[in-house]
């Protein structure tokens, strides 16, 4: 395995504190050994739904040995959902265990000091579901943390004129303040080694509208684990291209080769709500059958570059499914479409629902 | 007993999803009955940073039979700390049961049921630790819901201008997007008739400085149960009076009367750290010193009234203890150094730290 995944939040919401938010760290580096050697490079965060109170009750959870807790706190809203490994494909391991019983410590002193460690945080979208858990741990950031923030334009902007502006939270960026964090501008398409471990390239995405006129942009992240040369590709919330809309095919070209070499093994990509009749509003967001034409579409492009396995294979771990007042897990009705659609296109993809509470090692 | 208040979340942070919310109803208005009947103006919600998801998973763990799981998440982030029972004053009930065993549905149902009728929502002040669960809880509020929130101006601006504004969230409150929920403007010191049970007055306070020149207001909220002619006062973040600052004089002066007619009982009010060195800046919020301070005053304004026993007896439920990155809980510690300060003025107040999860019995 390449890279580990640790799920704080996979949910889209309604239900607030467990909104989206992953540590990504490589396989290789245990979280105990972060921590021990204070290894401020080897984990990344991408969006900030969840945060500390996460972290600390998954290390809790750990050493009180029930470490499935948060996991199933998720599951046990519905009454009728799936077990971890029913949401989980075959080439997929998970566990809810950080690994982290033998550092000493209180369980919000271990997590304190793992999320100080975790210097780059990749905001996707400005949303509050996305963001929320990153204004209300800043606090405790400290001064001179040296915690960065990294978005497109559109992300930074809003982060500075409506949320770090001393009226929804004091303005923890400013030097007067101590720069608890720093805000750090990327551009669409244009890569940026933000560590000694990790290049990131973001790639602006649509995301609905903020008036008839005017779209809400979103970013997709491919990382790349330099030392390795091995990529991840993590969407935020985003919608299906149409019309002359080209910002999902344009990634799609870009990372192609990189399927095709072997170098990129697994997707992580909304997939908001079940299918909805045509007629009904998206809101800027996929469901099973549009995220199938993107797949499609990635998988037409693969087979032009001559490979003809096209995405069979390829892990698609889908997060962002939004909770409902039902007696059924949404997450299962997700699932069950995507693996009819699977079948029915012979796709051979491989699809995971995230759960909130386990890491997930991946290739 | 009078007023039951379901502790959502009192967390000060820097732990995001279980800061400050309480949900407010007669003590002799079951949740059942609220959820049978339909009632829609039982319950009144004060700030909202936790909501939904604490609801649900209140719900499940009643249902699973481990009903403190909430609670206990809280607490056993440390590795010193006091029982639900070391935290409560004796005169206070908790139980951490809403009492809906019997009612049908998953818990999310449950929970998205209950939430609907909570119609009137006060805020104090724009922080996002007091409103992120109203933001993402209010995608499932529906089109018309009914749902009112209401606040001083600066809340209701700071909503408006900063948070419901396509950018942070969706205009969940315009009549094009299907007016999710109202924002609702109440004026300092005027009452207002929110509905059939409650008429809420709001008085501005002070919570530190958005600059050096402009002051950051916070709200407290004096709630009447107007059908027994029974108060109860909730305070949002906020600072003790100095200097020429009269804010909270001004509370005092209004409610020592119901107190002394024995009318208002409870108190829930802020005391965000314990103790620090005079020298080291507040941020607005208030110490076992400070707050002291203030009840020191309250208590002579009380004698001042002719009524010698003063504030002995009144029940002040602390809220907004900031969580730190320590062996040993800080709620522990204010609750000793407030106890140590009632023992040596002599107040005979009585002490009780809310904890999230639990619904407390009040007078």
């Amino acid at each position: 395995m390449v890279f580990d995944i640790t799920v704080l939040g996979s949910s889209g919401g309604p239900l607030e504190g467990g909104t989206c938010a992953y540590l990504i760290k490589p396989t290789n580096i245990s979280f105990e050994q972060i921590l021990a050697d204070k290894l401020d490079d080897a984990v990344l965060a991408v969006d900030f739904g969840s945060g500390l109170s996460r972290m600390c009750e998954i290390i809790s959870s750990e050493r009180y040995g029930d470490e499935d807790r948060v996991t199933m706190s998720a599951l046990r809203n519905y009454n009728e959902t799936l077990t971890i490994a029913g949401f989980t494909a075959s080439g997929v391991s998970h566990t809810a265990k950080l690994g982290l019983q033998r550092v000493k410590g209180s369980p919000i002193q271990i997590a304190a000091q793992l999320q100080s460690l975790v210097k780059a945080c990749l905001l996707t979208h400005p949303h509050i579901d996305h963001l929320s858990a990153l204004v209300v741990n800043s606090a405790s950031f400290g001064s001179a943390s040296g915690k960065k923030i990294y978005g497109l334009e559109p992300t930074c902007q809003a982060l500075e004129q409506y949320i770090f502006n001393d009226r929804i939270w004091p303005d923890l960026t400013s030097e007067d303040n101590g720069t608890f964090l720093s805000i750090n501008r990327l551009q669409h398409t244009v890569p940026m080694q933000v560590n000694d471990i990790y290049k990131i390239t973001p790639f602006t995405v649509k995301h609905g509208c903020v008036s008839p006129s005017e779209v809400y942009h979103s970013t997709s992240f491919l990382l790349e684990n330099t030392s390795i040369n091995r990529f991840l590709l993590v969407f935020g919330d985003f919608e299906a291209d149409s019309g002359t809309s080209d910002a999902n095919s344009l990634i799609w070209n870009h990372v192609a080769s990189y399927i095709v070499q072997g170098q990129l093994k697994t997707v992580i990509i909304e997939c908001s709500t079940a299918n909805v009749p045509a007629t009904q509003p998206l809101y800027g967001h996929m469901t099973p059958k549009t995220l199938f034409g993107e797949l499609i579409r990635l998988n037409e492009i693969i087979m032009k570059h001559g490979h003809s396995k096209g995405i069979r294979g390829l892990h698609i771990l889908i997060t962002h499914v939004k909770d409902q007042p039902k007696l059924l897990d949404p997450r299962k009705v997700v699932l069950r479409q995507l693996l009819q659609l699977n079948e029915h296109h012979g796709l051979g993809a491989k699809f995971t629902v995230l759960l909130p509470g386990q890491t997930y090692s991946v290739q």
